[in-house]
């Protein structure tokens, strides 16, 4: 997956006042989930590890929030440029953070290969860039296209309409796209006002200025852009049904903790995919590496009483370590099966009191752990 | 805002197979808020009094599923129509019913301006009905459009950019549209096999065989066509969004209940519109009747015990004879508040016995009446 010997960066336009929205809030600010789009678009690029600089160009009014929102939820390698009135010139003004002496003061190394993303597009996938990557590596400049959902009309001057294009023959220009720097740098330094203040498409400056005809990679349909408000409505409920699709259940080796932990799991399966883990395979088990490295974000770990807490926090710590926790919270439910007939509260509450303790760290990193004592005779 | 001296019909093709939401269920049969998507677009167009007939053409297998909802939702002023293969072929379908004694078995009035517009689009208004239905009448045919959400491109046999088109000179060609009925049956008559097959505007072949140059209408952002399961979510998101905007508090002139009538709109306007109505005004009054023709959707009327079920009938009596209940359920909490002083429960649970009952009944008519006994000392 991983387009080799290659240096990648990425620009973020993240410059639009979000009129189309309604809204005051420019749309890549707006809360899905709790947190700000522009957030989701960063970690899409941030976990991707081949991706070296990340750059979010945003408008002079806005550099204090973006970089609250990069304090907040930890982003790293990302670098706040301050945008131009247009898109292009947004666009033109991260590029050259690589490239000119005034920017000296964080002049990044450049990139071979940089990739422009929209701050409005949340859930770019590693394949598509690592596809337009190449892409560019060999034709100098690509982007992602997507069959049109509606015909395309041309206008006349008085508001009747002049011609319709047939729809198999066109596309629509999405996002990402990927550009040999030294190509589109060469497309910025040349191009026009009126190109800096009335286009939108970096493909057609390629083409334009340095004959490039970038190559195109047909995008999953998750590439769209969020525009209006029924958009963000959309990207809620994708976030919401990509938590909720599956669940890992942990289970200790302890016989009765064992046939809970079969149980449990056949109740589920018929909501929700479920995975099921024995405890002794727990610890550096390339099951459960597998689940980590995927897209379960809940977890239910059923122990006898006397290691539960360990158990959590070894769990915890392997959360941690992986990627999940980065962009969306991770769900731990904690179930302490206590199957000592011993009917003593005082013990189970010692332990639920330390794990709600340790729940107030790990919300922290994104990790909420839930403890349930249940007393099994 | 009713296009005046003109006889309007309409026709919604519903035979598309969905296939680009991936799912097995075509999108129109898809279930939001727990009706077809289709029931909405039928419901928009049956709320118009305008709008004579409504015709929906949909492919052979799906005949009686769409007989079944017309049943189950109380459609009116609809036939069902069998489709072809394509979407032009669909529609033609549905227009021969207006005009060919092959059809006589269900030969309609042939109305001077049809309205076609896409069973997946679930939320037009009035207003841009008339508009395309005036705009018809004048030019002959008449579109509703949008501004380009992204750039469009054409790209060359080997895969790579051709050209991009400047977004700002073409427009999205979006539905509702409507035609002389003369003009579009005329088009499709003489169009060939290749446009039934291939083509999807209907604007192009009234151009095309009638040299017309349809008007073209500027749509609001609600006219998009439900295309992938983000389009469910959003529209999912955007009817419960309207279900929660506004709630009614209706209550009778007693002093105590007057007070609750005043202090829980106080304390619910921070977070919902809200409406106060006096009982005493509640019958054939012009301020709830305004209400009952508006968007809201939840009501709340407080009684002192005596008249409450009276009440609560005649108000979802009221609710019955407006169009409210048609489109989407209504919410009626009717609050019985006994400022008796007898705390006998034997009283109250008479009461919520026949709101429970009478709450069965209004169900089938889409209005969910809950009872609630409050002693009040």
């Amino acid at each position: 997956m991983e387009p080799g010997g290659v240096s990648v960066s990425a620009v973020l336009p993240a410059g639009g006042s979000g009129e189309r929205l309604g809204g005051a809030t420019p749309k890549q600010f707006c809360a899905v989930q709790g947190r700000p789009l522009v957030s989701y678009a960063v970690r899409a690029m941030e976990r991707i590890s081949w991706i070296s600089d990340i750059i979010v160009v945003v408008s002079p009014e806005n550099i204090e929030t973006m970089k609250t929102i990069i304090e907040k939820y930890g982003h790293k390698r990302v670098t706040v440029v301050e945008g131009g009135i247009t898109r292009h010139r947004s666009i033109f003004n991260g590029l050259k953070v690589f490239a000119e002496k005034e920017f000296s003061s964080y002049l990044l190394q450049k990139p071979e290969v940089v990739i422009v993303h929209d701050a409005v597009r949340p859930f770019v996938e590693e394949d598509i860039l690592s596809k337009v990557v190449m892409a560019a590596k060999e034709h100098g400049a690509a982007g992602a296209i997507r069959p049109l959902v509606s015909t395309v009309i041309a206008s006349a001057a008085d508001g009747c309409l002049d011609h319709s294009l047939e729809r198999a023959r066109y596309r629509a220009s999405e996002m990402p796209q990927a550009f040999l720097f030294d190509i589109i740098y060469e497309a910025y330094q040349q191009c026009t006002d009126y190109d800096l203040d009335y286009g939108t498409e970096c493909l057609h400056l390629a083409l334009k200025y340095c004959k490039i005809n970038a190559k195109l990679v047909e995008g999953t349909a998750d590439l769209w852009k969020v525009t209006y408000k029924r958009d963000l409505y959309a990207a809620e409920s994708i976030i919401k049904d990509n938590l909720s699709q599956e669940v890992c259940v942990i289970t200790d080796a302890n016989e009765t903790v064992a046939q809970v932990g079969f149980l449990l799991p056949e109740s589920l399966k018929s909501q929700i995919k479920v995975e099921a883990v024995s405890i002794s395979q727990s610890r550096n088990d390339s099951h459960l590496q597998s689940i980590f490295s995927g897209q379960c974000y809940n977890f239910v770990c059923v122990n006898d009483k006397k290691c539960a807490i360990q158990e959590t926090q070894q769990l915890v710590h392997m959360l941690e370590k992986s990627d999940i926790p980065l962009l969306y919270p991770v769900v731990l439910i904690s179930v302490y099966l206590d199957i000592s007939g011993n009917n003593s509260f005082s013990i189970g509450m010692e332990e639920l009191t330390s794990i709600k303790k340790f729940a107030r760290e790990t919300k922290k990193k994104n990790i909420l752990v839930y403890g349930l004592l249940i007393q099994y005779k």
